[in-house]
């Protein structure tokens, strides 16, 4: 962990960069899994699952049977606490889409828009040593609350072709109409292409390793609809000399346990915070199951002195975290400046690890700088507006010639014409 | 134009195939110019302008003469037909954004979103034949009203070096705060990585060639945001016994000349129709200035008899059209059941280029399939959803037990750690 003290403005910029993940070659090796795939579907799925999850499937499909039985293996406290969790999400992301109100934009021409869910929806899980349940709750509650009809989930089975039955679980009670062994980039190319048994998609959500990132690009590039770009997780915490050193520390290694390639960036205007949440690290690290990889985060980061909360928050904005949590003893007048970011919390009870699972707002949120042009996931990521216009007998007469100057003037005169033809009709009534 | 009657479900697929326009070779040749201009900024753009454009550049920038001088060339009638587009564009994209209501999620936990302005975006205006300052309109407008701070364009010079006067005009009416004269790939690289001249921007808008198509998605695959992906322009009309054929033939012919690549279809329930539009299609087709290009487009194109008025509407959410025109007796009836289409044009009067130039909604619309997962171009374009939660010491108290079993179900002990270590001090008071 870095210590940095007032830097100036012209090193920003440098601050402000990710960790890089070297890719070489990631590109022609996703290609290929994802030609094969579209090329021989099912087959090549099963091959992938030997090959890359060490797995003999014979269906790809999760059955009826195994989500219940994976249901009864979910101890009941933790099964109330992820109905606690569904509630809250469901909450938050029911608030109201915006209505498609009907507006008289002049005399004879109305215009409104309406949201529609997208039919079909693929939710991919990433496997791995940690169950991530809590993403099918993140990502199957909207899109059921939006009304997607078709909501399937894709995941890596494990050596002996089962999924964790916590992800089934998750998936039971969220909506998903159709859970698929399978993982990695073959995932992603099975939910946009379709195979025989997985149905393609219109739109592919959810995170995944440098294969799942790499194989949502290159679908993204042929026209599949995702979520948002993919980058490593991280926080920047915004305290002051209020703040609880023991909370900040904590935030900061939630956030640094998640990949060697997470940052964590705390900025302050009091220099004591520097050393007493460097010493809370130290003491909070040792105690980590995880220890080796938010040590590994930690090389990353960064504690910076700046001169004022005010320019905290600036460097915020230039850093546009995913999460920022300000943790200061007035946190709404900050929170008023906050131009780029992915999730915010205020202050000192309001930790990221709420908003991971339970708070309500979405934790698919914009990493890597992202925020400065993308959103979190909300229902609105399982919609699309279509617009809608009526123009009357009256609304061509007062707009019609508006429109055969414009397109004259774009010299493209069929436009221009289906305009004259019913402007003429209407003069021979 | 194809004709076909009544097609069986099975090759619906078929018929909703879109041209493919050969693009081979075009990405090594893109990914070198956004490579060059990245590498070699303002340099590698005066190079590649007098390579692409023919014209020796020495101000990339327009100035504000040149804008003014522009606007003395443009009539009075162009000008009050442009502004009265203006107003209506306004109107329509000023309807109000989502409010970001604070949510009383559980007891201590409310929680809140904010829709904030992208802070620099980047437009692109195409040039060629026809100056298409109807776009200028459609991309600056609503990024003004969304607030966006730096609203940019860039467009490619005539052989001069000069811009359009009509499109000078239309972004000095707009909002626009700079012009700058450089076209294709290396415009869309400039605004995405920035040089000395251009500003780097966060999100990239508007339509293109297939150069600058291609160097839209690559950039995307680096992270900048763009507005959708491109397609060729598109319509299709559910035309019943009571529409009017010489109106039907207009508006198939607007979309028809816009390029060889365009399709449009017409689908209706009644025999006739497709004889009379056929009729006038061949009547009107012979007066375009645009003919030939309206004629290959046409060669893309069909007129498909169905057996009645829903399958028209099934087959057109399968087709998902840019533009649907629904020419019927009744359309709103018929309109309830639109799932996938850009803008929905009801009525004999509502012709698609009302919609293209003045009755209020955007006319950047999803082609190609894509508004099955892509919406047409709204201020909430230019905008991106920022969360905010604010967790008390009763939320935490209620809300942490929960995140401490999912947490540690999900193995991330410093996640877990995180609420432990408040509720422990909550404890100690």
């Amino acid at each position: 962990m870095k210590t940095i003290i007032r830097p100036e403005k012209i090193v920003w910029q440098e601050l402000c960069r990710r960790p890089v993940i070297g890719t070489a070659n990631l590109d022609v090796q996703v290609k290929e899994i994802i030609n094969q795939t579209r090329l021989r579907g099912d087959t090549a799925l099963i091959e992938f699952s030997e090959k890359f999850d060490g797995c003999a499937l014979t269906e790809l499909q999760v059955s009826d049977d195994e989500i219940d039985e994976a249901a009864k293996t979910v101890p009941d406290k933790l099964k109330s606490a992820i109905n606690s969790a569904r509630r809250n999400i469901e909450f938050f992301h029911s608030l109201p889409v915006k209505g498609s109100k009907v507006a008289e934009i002049t005399k004879g021409v109305t215009c409104w828009s309406r949201e529609i869910a997208i039919e079909k929806v693929g939710l991919y899980v990433p496997g791995g040593s940690a169950p991530l349940f809590s993403t099918v709750l993140m990502l199957a509650l909207p899109a059921r609350i939006a009304g997607c009809h078709e909501i399937i989930v894709c995941t890596p089975p494990d050596s002996n072709g089962a999924v964790n039955p916590l992800i089934l679980y998750a998936a039971s009670v969220s909506g998903v109409t159709g859970i698929y062994r399978i993982g990695g980039a073959q995932a992603i190319a099975a939910m946009a292409y379709g195979t025989r048994t997985v149905p393609r998609v219109h739109k592919i959500f959810g995170p995944g390793n440098q294969f799942v990132t790499k194989a949502k690009e290159l679908v993204q590039a042929d026209g599949i609809a995702i979520d948002m770009p993919a980058g490593p997780s991280e926080v920047l915490i915004i305290a002051d000399g209020f703040a609880n050193p023991e909370f900040v520390a904590a935030d900061l290694l939630a956030q640094a346990e998640h990949g060697p390639d997470s940052q964590v960036i705390m900025l302050t205007d009091n220099s004591m915070m520097i050393d007493s949440v460097t010493a809370e690290l130290n003491l909070q690290l040792s105690r980590l199951k995880r220890k080796e990889i938010a040590e590994r985060a930690l090389d990353n980061s960064c504690l910076i002195l700046m001169n004022s909360l005010d320019d905290c928050m600036e460097f915020s904005n230039h850093y546009a975290p995913e999460h920022l949590i300000i943790a200061t003893s007035d946190p709404s007048t900050l929170a008023a400046g906050v131009i780029n970011a992915g999730s915010v919390f205020l202050g000192e009870f309001s930790c990221e690890s709420i908003g991971d699972y339970a708070s309500g707002p979405n934790h698919t949120l914009p990493t890597n700088g992202y925020a400065k042009s993308y959103s979190g996931l909300s229902n609105e990521s399982f919609m699309k507006k279509v617009f809608f216009q009526e123009v009357t007998k009256d609304g061509m007469i007062s707009l019609g010639p508006v429109v055969e100057a414009m397109a004259g003037a774009e010299m493209l005169d069929a436009h221009q014409n289906a305009v004259t033809v019913r402007l003429k009709a209407i003069n021979n009534e």
